[in-house]
């Protein structure tokens, strides 16, 4: 069926009586007592100190639930509650990859999340390389057939992030594409931005039409030494990955409110992920983005008046590997979908908000411009192009949420993104704050604002 | 006995009858040539890409002692040779840190160079914190006994690198001062001045009084976290480090020269040294100084007309452990010693060189200031202070031959130093061909220069 050009939106039910607008001020004050007493940094600090890495079913998963309903707790938000989420287990185990010929040598190595493993005493073949994805879809079979595909295609450095969307198919479509060709193993160049010897994990997407190889990221200095030796001749290499699948686990996603004054049925979600890649203690990803939305609930909180509607915080589970939090609470809060004037999640790191953009009814564009007005001071611009919505909004957005994007600086992020270097020490604690400002103003305005914002058209309702 | 307050130099043969000045331009023109068309990068890669790692006495020194004969040969050089060097053999076992209160995490870290090994299943203790030396100094041996000692302190960023000097004692003489006091082990806050989550590693100095405990480094995020932990309660790990002592190896130096037109008994001595720490492909620490001095000499050697004087490479062997082919050079050469006029080490990466320096006779140090005016269109200083000299030169310092430092900016060298990140990938091509150019003209223009540069006075033969 061929969406209609103007979809009629779902509209959430309206507010009988809208009590006047806010005194003047109010959200500007909020914005600047965070930005001048945020707790950002320090919620940061306790998540990556006192939990640290916290995969989706491990050990530290658990202790990170624990630390978010205390934390919410803590910080003065109500109706703190585990939601029970169904997450899948990936083990790393041993690791490691071996130059065999030009030269012997080590390379750092770490097993993309959901690899396959290789047999125990690794896999040993002769190198092929190849920029992307599509550089492949051109080599013969008999060019690839019990080789190991190198793809090393470089992602560049943007203040957007736009670098990591264009580089990371090498990641997540690259082993499938290898396996239809025959390939023994894909490795690829880290997808990430800096230049240290340590490599960038996450997921790869086993396509079923093709064999499950197993697949792993070179640090980047690592993969332009064997980017140079390859262009020199031939290379060998040994991967020996040990990796394995454990049985499905429990893991929650965690809420807590600031209950509306007097719609308290509805709801703008300020989102964020409480789980981390296995290697990382995920300060930036998503530790920062945790202590964002916590820090804006908590200041909205401590307000002698409270906004209309409900903010209502939620540390998503499993987001790295596989979102399974964002589509446990979409099916969790189905009745609710309805009521949810507006989502948004904080998942790139500690960057500054630098644009605001908005995905909803295109007639309530002007109301959301309006909403972000009080983010200018901040250095925050309102373009005007769809909003694109952290990935645990995926499931929201297929329903017509509207989705926010309070767009903050990646230029940094992908420095660390995905490895054990995702520490305190990369967090700019400025940045943070405000950020989490912008958060605050933004969740306040939204939860406060008169009328509503509309639903996606049905057209714009899948990501593209 | 007290040295003479101006001791007399002992002075090398004078050149009997002094040819004509070069033409003027010839050290300009040389300079502006490696400038223009140097080849440092291709040979660091060559030594980075192609060794790799080459601690004394393994498998990847004896590959860095051929391919440094193949390389000099190659590069144009004369007499090339490897004199033998005994060195001492140490190595990296499995190694672990793992923080047991008042969080469980893994740290990452690396056995300080020449550590003892713990017991196989590790030694677990309470931390104990101090930032230095002298801090640990003032504790009660109750304070300190049975407990590891963290040494904490911060090395400073600096452009010529002296943060290093400060900082290092928490690393050489940190564990021998914390046995005396009864510590069980002792770890670090890595020297250096990054953030990333890579541990720097480097040789510990046991004292004979104190036993020999074990000693490791945490990466700085690690020990900036566990810093932050214990300024809340008290912390518990166990350091595991399986490393051991070998028998002594047999390595080499590695001699190349351009023989001098007409003093070739006359020695101008350009070194750096061949091995690198067993983590690190050592790019900037040393291939970097190892290409410098290789570059200079090559350009020189490609030059119609020699300079009066042999300009000799030396690629020391065993720097990072003790020494060993310094001490062996000295020993060797002994009779060569008073016709060396001066040597120069290049061992601070891949930076510019901002300042020129002198250690000799004092008299000498208006003709020094002469040689080193053909770099001051390269950005280059003369600065009256005493040149340091490289590691490698302490046994010709003490033998009273003169010193030059070209010193190079120092601000990113610690960064990598003595890790694995110590990669191509930090490699400044422009400010190495820098380096280069600055090394080639003071290597010309000193060897080709009338009278001499005397002798480094007695009470300055010394380092403090
Ligand atoms: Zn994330
Ligand atoms: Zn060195």
């Amino acid at each position: 069926m061929t969406p209609p050009s103007r979809p009629e939106p779902t509209a959430p039910a309206q507010i009988a009586a809208d009590p006047p607008a806010p005194s003047a001020g109010t959200v500007e004050a909020l914005r600047d007592a965070v930005l001048s007493s945020s707790q950002a940094w320090e919620t940061t600090r306790s998540l990556v100190d006192e939990v640290g890495p916290r995969f989706a079913g491990s050990p530290g998963d658990r202790a990170a639930v624990a630390w978010a309903q205390r934390t919410l707790t803590a910080h003065g938000l109500q109706n703190v509650r585990a939601e029970k989420v169904k997450v899948p287990r990936w083990q790393r185990g041993h690791e490691a990859a071996h130059l065999i010929a030009p030269y012997p040598r080590d390379l750092v190595v770490a097993a993309l999340g959901g690899s396959a493993p290789t047999p125990p005493r690794g896999i040993t073949a002769e190198v092929i390389a190849v920029p992307t994805v599509a550089d492949l879809d051109k080599l013969d079979r008999k060019a690839v057939e019990g080789r190991i595909v190198f793809f090393h295609a470089r992602m560049e450095r943007t203040q957007t992030g736009t670098g990591y969307g264009k580089a990371v198919s090498i990641r997540t479509a690259g082993p499938s594409a290898a396996a239809r060709k025959g390939a023994a193993a894909v490795i690829i160049r880290s997808v990430g931005t800096d230049v240290e010897r340590i490599p960038h994990t996450g997921a790869v997407f086993y396509q079923a039409d093709a064999p499950r190889i197993p697949a792993a990221a070179l640090s980047v200095p690592d993969a332009e030494m064997l980017e140079r030796l390859l262009a020199k001749g031939p290379a060998k290499l040994t991967l020996t990955l040990d990796s394995k699948v454990l049985p499905d686990a429990e893991s929650a996603n965690i809420l807590g409110e600031v209950p509306g004054s007097s719609a308290p049925d509805e709801i703008v979600l300020l989102g964020a992920h409480l789980d981390s890649w296995d290697l990382t203690p995920g300060a930036l990803d998503d530790a920062a983005g945790c202590a964002i939305v916590i820090e804006a609930a908590r200041a909205i909180a401590a307000l002698p008046r409270k906004p209309r509607r409900t903010v209502r915080v939620v540390l998503f589970a499993n987001e790295e590997f596989g979102i399974s939090g964002a589509r446990a609470y979409a099916a969790a809060h189905a009745a609710e979908i309805p009521r949810h004037l507006i989502a948004i999640e904080a998942d790139l790191g500690d960057g500054k908000v630098l644009t605001a953009s908005f995905l909803g009814s295109d007639t309530a564009r002007p109301a959301f411009e309006a909403l972000v007005r009080p983010l200018v001071p901040l250095g925050v611009t309102f373009i005007p192009d769809d909003a694109h919505g952290g990935s645990d909004l995926i499931p929201l957005r297929a329903l017509g949420v509207p989705l926010a994007d309070l767009h903050q600086d990646a230029t940094r992020y992908f420095d660390v993104h995905h490895t054990p270097n995702d520490t305190m020490a990369k967090i700019v604690r400025e940045d943070l704050d405000q950020a989490a400002a912008a958060y605050a103003a933004f969740a306040y305005a939204a939860a406060d604002m008169s009328g509503d914002l509309g639903r996606i058209p049905e057209d714009k309702r899948q990501r593209r």
